[in-house]
């Protein structure tokens, strides 16, 4: 988790931020949104929306009602007190890459399906990171896993491989009610889960101005349980989404405070998360150019209109177009990332792994994305600032020309340096092999998976959770 | 030259601003700081501060003032109306590498000392850059002109080669006479010198608490002169100044105030940049480490004390520990940029080519960096917001469930794409090589220095300029 003691930046006017929130209504008055889910339709007709046939008129008034039940800040929890983190505020709980199809092993060089060693392997790299928050989500896509079973393994192995807040399937409402009976496996009760915020999922909308049946039905499962969704765009410019930038920050806030409005209506005060994985589109290749400025500009718009609502915010992670760990995935990755934080996004899916836009995992990558986490982390602390820091005392005693190598307050205050963000760089020689940061990467990798250690689970919770999936297989 | 349409980001709140200045102030009233430099005493002495031999005690009244004279923002000339840039305000102008003793050949994989054919080829990349605003600097040591030319050769080759704002020598008032007087017969004599800045240069203090006769001799020939410059600091923590960023950044403001006073003490009203190389040291080897978040937290407080006294400011770059092209220099250099733009920076140098902190210039780390530079004026540009840009026209027209492939919409806007800024990665296949971004910088670099066609400059100006420089030898 990142606490930040700074900015935030703003990319948008108040006028401007108002003017996008007073279109969207417009939008939702004039044309409504669809949505594929009979009940969801109901339940807008029943508290006074228009409705004809899919499409639901929201009116303003519902929005801005509904939208003031969500609440600014939420904590989540886990089975490890110590791995609680804050959603909203100053704080970015961080998440790991989700929904790739494809490895890269940069051994071979080659990219390839991935597979359940795949999450496994990830998993264990999520529990050693210092600076991600949250297991259990579509680390890569298990393809060797059934998918029926494919959610449940999932959480499961979340579960057994770490204590750190855990991700729900948004597959269909049956898949997010397995989600919520094995969270009350692992909890120690439903009573327990309806009262605390331990399982977030990922509620795609499916752009333009519509919702899927399968999306819906997990959102409203998970917000009658109390358990947080993010409410997520993913506007593509040009494609899915008006060309310019301005416009497609219109459609994604439509779709988002219209599903936040469902949330809403469905229990009132169930945690939400303001969500965007949007991006602008290449249109000479159709490629997404997820690490593109102009997608860090508009990631910025949208934290800026979470903030207007008072809602906590999703976008930016460690996101780039490049195809291996070089230095284009290095300057994009940490671009989107830093922009992100300094934006004031609370909850930042991605920030570790992702090569080639969302399509590819990389355990070096992640690695390498791990050091930005924790690099943005100590920029985040801000300075530390009181008479001591302020150093009067030794600036006199030192005086011109000396120098601050034995002083009392450089011994005083050195072990505070956080090593790990210093350069591991070996002194030049100029016979010495060029640095391969890559391949250091892949040792500090090996390393960890050869020498994890999983936090202990009860036998008897992880009996009952085995249990569990024997009967749905 | 990069515009700001957002920001600027704090690190630090105003009271932690306002104790830093007064911590600074009482510094210079009791221990006071040294001035290499009898001429720079006198000026002090003359004007009511109490001298004790090298020891100038400033009084806060004095530096109070002084301050006040400075300029917040000016313009800088060229033979190029198209090239004049702004200092100050919203405004940042960038600057390329400066002062690298080394270069790294990439493609033998060697570092070796740096020549005057690297000078002209870097001079040459930054007249090509859409980015860099400024030549004639010391881009790399042109180890092989005797030093008592290499200044003007500099000056001389950053005129021929490039029609952009120029650097010039701060080694004493010898070479800073010197670029004068090649300004003035650049730009048409002295009288315009007198009034435009035309010459940028880099005035360095001796931390801690001390600047060294040359560069002291140089910033009284150009504030002389209404030359803008750069009066920064390198504090080094733990070792030229405190361990703490706190009180390195008091350290770092009481000389920085210390030089802009003098020169407003010699001319009111020169233009002066407020300035900073610090950087943290890992104590652990002594080397800096300029690529981390301490720096880029350290540069956050420089530019926010900079605007405090509404004077502008340097800081930043694309500054990386690595020693080679990498993932490392990458979000290294990304990190540095990106903060230092946002946190309001009016000046960069070190822009673009640097590795190894401030040791090594590198061909293909500057195409890449160019990328960088090119990439943060795109996302400081922010997003253009008006009814068209809006769209709800285009939203309304799509409507749920279409696309904007083909909309006028989308056409008319689809130009304005900077195609640059979208990734340039070929489609995956499973037997592809894997991309080589540094070897593709390579490749665009050669093209650049083959393909180069510098500005026309006025012949009889060109001689007048190496009739000048002959007179030296």
């Amino acid at each position: 988790m990142i606490v930040r003691n700074l900015g935030p930046l703003d990319v948008l006017s108040p006028a401007e931020i108002n003017k996008i929130h007073e279109i969207s209504l417009e939008v939702l008055q004039k044309e409504g949104i669809k949505f594929h889910h009979e009940e969801a339709c109901e339940v807008f007709k029943k508290n006074g929306a228009r409705v004809e046939g899919k499409r639901v008129y929201i009116p303003p008034e519902m929005i801005e009602k509904e939208l003031k039940n969500a609440p600014a800040t939420f904590d989540m929890h886990s089975r490890n007190p110590e791995r609680q983190v804050t959603v909203g505020g100053k704080h970015t709980v961080l998440a790991p890459g989700y929904g790739s199809p494809f490895v890269m092993d940069m051994e071979t060089g080659k990219r390839r399906g991935s597979n359940y060693q795949d999450y496994v392997d990830f998993t264990k790299l999520v529990g050693n990171s210092a600076n991600i928050d949250v297991a259990g989500g579509v680390l890569v896509e298990p393809d060797d896993v059934p998918d029926e079973i494919r959610h449940a393994k999932m959480i499961y192995t979340g579960a057994k491989y770490t204590d750190k807040v855990l991700m729900g399937s948004a597959m269909g409402s049956k898949k997010a009610q397995d989600s919520v009976d094995m969270a009350a496996i692992l909890y120690g009760g439903l009573d327990y889960v309806q009262n605390h915020p331990v399982l977030v999922s990922l509620i795609n909308t499916n752009s333009p101005l519509q919702f899927d049946g399968r999306m819906t039905d997990a959102l409203m499962v998970y917000a009658r349980y109390n358990q947080p969704t993010i409410v997520s765009s993913l506007s593509m410019t040009g494609t899915t989404a008006p060309f310019t930038i301005a416009a497609a920050l219109v459609q994604q806030n439509t779709e988002i405070i219209a599903g936040i409005t469902l949330a809403q209506l469905v229990n009132p005060g169930a945690p939400v998360i303001y969500g965007s994985a949007s991006s602008v589109v290449d249109l000479k290749t159709g490629n997404l150019a997820i690490g593109s400025p102009e997608t860090a500009k508009m990631f910025g718009g949208t934290a800026q209109l979470a903030r207007f609502y008072e809602i906590p915010s999703r976008g930016g992670g460690c996101l780039t177009d490049a195809l291996i760990p070089d230095a284009q995935s290095g300057y994009e990755s940490m671009m989107i990332f830093l922009t992100g934080v300094s934006s004031g996004f609370n909850f930042m899916l991605h920030s570790a792994g992702l090569l080639e836009n969302y399509m590819t995992m990389c355990l070096e990558k992640f690695i390498l994305d791990d050091e930005i986490c924790g690099m943005a982390r100590e920029y985040c602390a801000g300075i530390a600032v009181d008479e001591d820091y302020l150093g009067l005392d030794t600036i006199l005693e030192v005086g011109s020309g000396g120098h601050f190598l034995s002083t009392d307050h450089t011994y005083r205050h050195m072990r505070e340096l956080r090593q790990p963000h210093i350069s591991e760089r070996e002194r030049y020689m100029s016979n010495a092999p060029l640095p391969d940061i890559v391949g250091r990467a892949r040792e500090q990798c090996k390393k960890i998976l050869e020498e994890y250690e999983a936090p202990e689970l009860d036998p008897g919770i992880e009996k009952d959770l085995l249990d569990f999936m024997e009967k749905m297989e």
